[in-house]
């Protein structure tokens, strides 16, 4: 969710057409040597050679509509390529948690969220999506779970909810990134509801479902 | 700690001289044909040909002082096994967690809470655990931490503290238990400071520090 997730969104609200999630930097070259525009991002640092890294603000105002983006992120895309067996495979934010939750409430499936963490390890932030999405799922009265993980997630987001930056600000990801300077982008990923797209994985790619 | 390492802890209370910790059951009964007392427990339930489950109660009563005991269970035994390279591996539940913090506290070593689960995912209880040991050791001034498990494990310990019974009620172990009729063992192992030993893994077996 920080950032990866929240920067498809933006992508999918900005008009792009697909975006390739790959697991290594050297495949998303060979995308980009191909004509693709490329997105590299690791420790949240975009990496030489890409034209995007991994801000939600990188894609404002750069003509991406219509195009096709490759992407591998340090932890975003590995998460999407461990879940791409299952019978569908979208991706969440705060950006689109409404729209989200509307759409998986009217699958009449059972719903996994997949947090991608931290380089294989638990993390506030996505944990705190998962409990805000697992909330609105819950109340909304079609979905019920005795799930331990999910039961913790949704008490550390009613814990976090009235001041979700402030909760962060003690995480170790803002520690991590802290000297990056990434306030804006993170305040800007917590941000509810800003776009309807929801991101499905088909085949190789992302694309915004009921888009082109 | 429902309820491995709280039976753990009673075994020593009561006075035996060694816990050998095996992964399978086959293991343990091969140590009971030597002579070992052997306790074996899957699912919650003693397994057949076995002289304990994993109830504290079955401790109560039966000589085991100065015996030796093999003890298999669901997901105890394996967290163990998998701990075992670490400088030391200790014991902890609701019935040491003073006397344990107070020898962590001691130690000036790192910490790591490794919570055993079930069946290899997060569960409520231990990780509540977790967060309890995490308290007292942050508070008493020598530890911190940024690791945002921790940080979690706090949280969750925090909403509980006033009431962990209840606040187990809604998690899915005690869910999987409640046919089993283990309230009477979930109290007890919910009760602190019962015991000032301190389990510790020596070469292929759990003795109490500092005893025989």
């Amino acid at each position: 969710m920080l950032r990866a997730t929240s920067v498809i969104c933006v992508c999918f609200a900005n008009g792009a057409k697909s975006i390739i999630p790959v697991e290594t930097l050297e495949e998303a070259l060979e995308w980009k040597a191909k004509g693709y525009l490329a997105a590299g991002e690791r420790n949240g640092v975009q990496q030489k050679g890409f034209d995007f890294g991994n801000s939600p603000f990188s894609y404002v105002g750069n003509n991406i509509k219509g195009k096709e983006i490759v992407l591998s992120t340090t932890n975003g895309t590995q998460a999407i390529h461990a879940a791409k067996k299952a019978h569908k495979v979208v991706i969440g934010a705060f950006l689109n948690i409404s729209a989200l939750a509307h759409w998986l409430d009217n699958q009449g499936k059972d719903v996994i969220i997949l947090c991608a963490g931290w380089k294989n390890k638990f993390n506030l932030e996505d944990s705190l999506f998962a409990g805000a999405l697992a909330n609105i799922l819950i109340s909304a009265g079609n979905f019920k779970t005795d799930c331990d993980s999910t039961l913790a997630a949704v008490l550390l987001y009613e814990n976090a909810a009235k001041d979700i930056y402030g909760f962060l600000e003690q995480s170790s990801h803002r520690k991590r990134l802290a000297h990056l300077k990434l306030e804006k982008d993170i305040r800007y990923c917590l941000n509810t509801d800003k776009t309807d797209v929801i991101p499905i994985f088909q085949l190789d790619r992302l694309v915004a479902y009921g888009g082109e």
